[in-house]
């Protein structure tokens, strides 16, 4: 580390900070576009992870009525496997967040730098890379959370149809399919 | 700017982020050298011009006695033009000192971006740089702060003398060498 060393004695203090804090743009920008396509990725994957459970839910609710014992445990394992992955990707894309929003810190401070070293253009730029990349994020994120809003209406959904269910076979009586005789003969 | 773009699509996001933050370690590296360097090499030039002023008060005071009118307007003159420049190279590395400040920051976020992202050596890389620069900083500082302290108190030495003379001469009278018979006439 070259600390307090000048690598050209014939340029001034105020240059070569100038080009350092220019130079410090540069990286800032790298990492906050590979940031902003990590966290766009994992984003776009979770939210395909989102629909995928929501069209199980939906499947599952339309058959409700018609599956047996067998074939309802066999969605089931498949609804939970779902949600396994789609929880897998969220915990994916917040680690992603993260290091975006890191990322987004690193560059307002590194404009500020280049501002205040006299580098007004790379400043400028990084200021604009900002905003674009906050742009896309937002995009992005709002496909996502429409997806999560789906999911909880169908879940709430779901869960009425399962009231219905319950009306008929009350879950204190283990699966309705299981123990139908003996709910008749307690009625 | 390559906004979500990979530049390898073999590599990972994981790989590409801990790259990037390691790279952002290296440009925040250059530009805390070049901003210790320029508050380092400012405040010297500042400590110096503090033992300038310094040595022209010591003057002054050992030579009040002997100076007539002209002599001592012409040492004054010396004084000011000191202070003036005294003031200037403070100035410069109060900025620096800003400068320095934010690069410190900057390069803290650059640590904690880089160890986020798995980038271990560069982030401790950039955790010694740190500490080496603010003992290296600290030292300098404290080199000016004597000099600063000697100032204070040499200009107290200099208002005692000027108290001391003021007994004979009374500062409302104007300079003692301009009217002193007009002083005694009225004792």
């Amino acid at each position: 580390i070259p600390v307090g060393q000048r690598s050209d004695p014939a340029l001034s203090n105020e240059h070569l900070i100038k080009r350092a804090a220019a130079l410090v743009t540069d990286s800032t920008q790298t990492l906050l576009s590979q940031t902003t396509y990590a966290l766009i990725d994992s984003l776009t994957e979770y939210t395909k992870a989102v629909y995928t459970l929501l069209s199980l839910h939906k499947k599952y609710t339309s058959l409700l009525d018609k599956m047996n014992s067998s074939e309802e445990s066999a969605i089931c394992q498949v609804i939970i496997g779902a949600r396994v992955q789609m929880k897998k990707l969220q915990d994916e894309y917040l680690k992603y967040e993260a290091s975006w929003t890191r990322a987004v810190s690193l560059s307002e401070m590194a404009a500020e730098a280049a501002y205040q070293a006299g580098a007004d253009h790379a400043s400028v730029t990084v200021r604009n890379h900002i905003q674009l990349v906050q742009i896309q994020v937002e995009e992005t994120r709002e496909l996502a959370q429409r997806a999560e809003a789906l999911l909880v209406a169908s879940q709430s959904e779901e869960i009425m149809k399962t009231v219905t269910e319950d009306k008929k076979h009350p879950p204190d009586e283990g699966s309705p399919e299981e123990v139908p005789e003996s709910y008749l003969r307690e009625d």
